[in-house]
């Protein structure tokens, strides 16, 4: 089954300026659809990654460049042929088990919330449905379906949820993964700081 | 099986004191103890609510009121019987499938993360297990199982991970769910607010 996993290779993580220089936001933006790359390569999923831009590194899978919205590209990716997942590229924690859940979830359309009320991944098996990426999205995603007449199912998986896109998301990478972005932060300094009870994550650069 | 719902019914939510005053902290802390117990409701655990002081109001399942600290309670617990679920009391979100799931799950223990490092629901299936519930504590309990020789199974659920802790939380619930905790954060004056992109949470307060 065929998964698109749209990537922002211009201007990736915008929220992140504060603690992450625009270099930095590309190398960690490519560790982390390195790691939704690698949590599909065990699965039924077919990735093919679609792109703002070229990439600075082939990431072993197909890619195109379409610089149109996420949901002109959507659109297209549906007419083409359904069943059709979309799988967002800032998911670190993403496993093979959640996109087996995801897999096996019954519905014309199955959505997987967002912490922050995006949809981080969605399954089409219904070429009917239509996406609205903006806001919070996942509330639209339910109304558009119910407006189509069509059966919703719901994946609820912590790994698919944390979407990293606020500076205080990066704790939940260093805390529940091992994958490439973890250790990419961990290589930049990052680290969890446990002395004053509740996690937070701090920042420390060499001077050399 | 048995599911003890920690409560503490003195100072709950410390953290949302700076939006919401201490009257509704504990009527807010209420209203998500009432939804955990609603999803424990049609499963096969039995609640049980251990609080730190008599309850405002009767949760409709046995309590009994314990001053000692979280591990203290729990490990009494667990000498007591295993199997033994402990469920936390600030998961508006927790649904019956994703306790059914827990309950499905193998391993001496199995654990469920929450987003920020601790432990939100457990499983305990081997009583030589012990609990460290402070700081990480999700990492603290898989090196507790791992010292012991105890199997440990992970459940991924967003509907268990969202625990309410900052103001930043209060989105999730309103976004994610109609229980008595989003209706009392509506009745509160709570609300989503879309107009900038990224979904944030408002409160208007009536002035008469």
């Amino acid at each position: 089954m065929r998964a698109v996993v749209p990537f922002d290779a211009r201007t990736p993580n915008q929220r992140l300026s504060t603690v992450l220089d625009a270099p930095e936001r590309r190398a960690f933006a490519m560790a982390m659809l390195q790691d939704v790359l690698a949590a599909l390569e065990p699965t039924r999923f077919e990735p093919h990654v679609i792109t703002t831009a070229p990439l600075p590194e082939s990431p072993g899978v197909p890619v195109t460049i379409d610089e149109r919205p996420l949901d002109a590209v959507v659109t297209t990716e549906i007419e083409r042929q359904v069943p059709l997942a979309v799988i967002m590229a800032d998911l670190p924690l993403l496993t093979p088990d959640s996109l087996n859940r995801l897999a096996h979830t019954a519905g014309d359309v199955v959505l997987a919330p967002g912490r922050g009320g995006g949809t981080n991944a969605m399954l089409v098996r219904d070429a009917g449905f239509e996406t609205d990426y903006h806001g919070a999205s996942i509330r639209d995603h339910r109304a558009i379906a119910r407006a189509k007449g069509l059966s919703v199912g719901e994946l609820d998986a912590f790994s698919v949820a944390t979407d990293v896109d606020e500076p205080e998301d990066l704790l939940a990478v260093l805390l529940h993964s091992d994958g490439r972005s973890a250790d990419w932060l961990t290589g930049a300094g990052f680290r969890v700081e446990t002395s004053t009870g509740r996690p937070t994550v701090t920042r420390t650069v060499d001077s050399d």
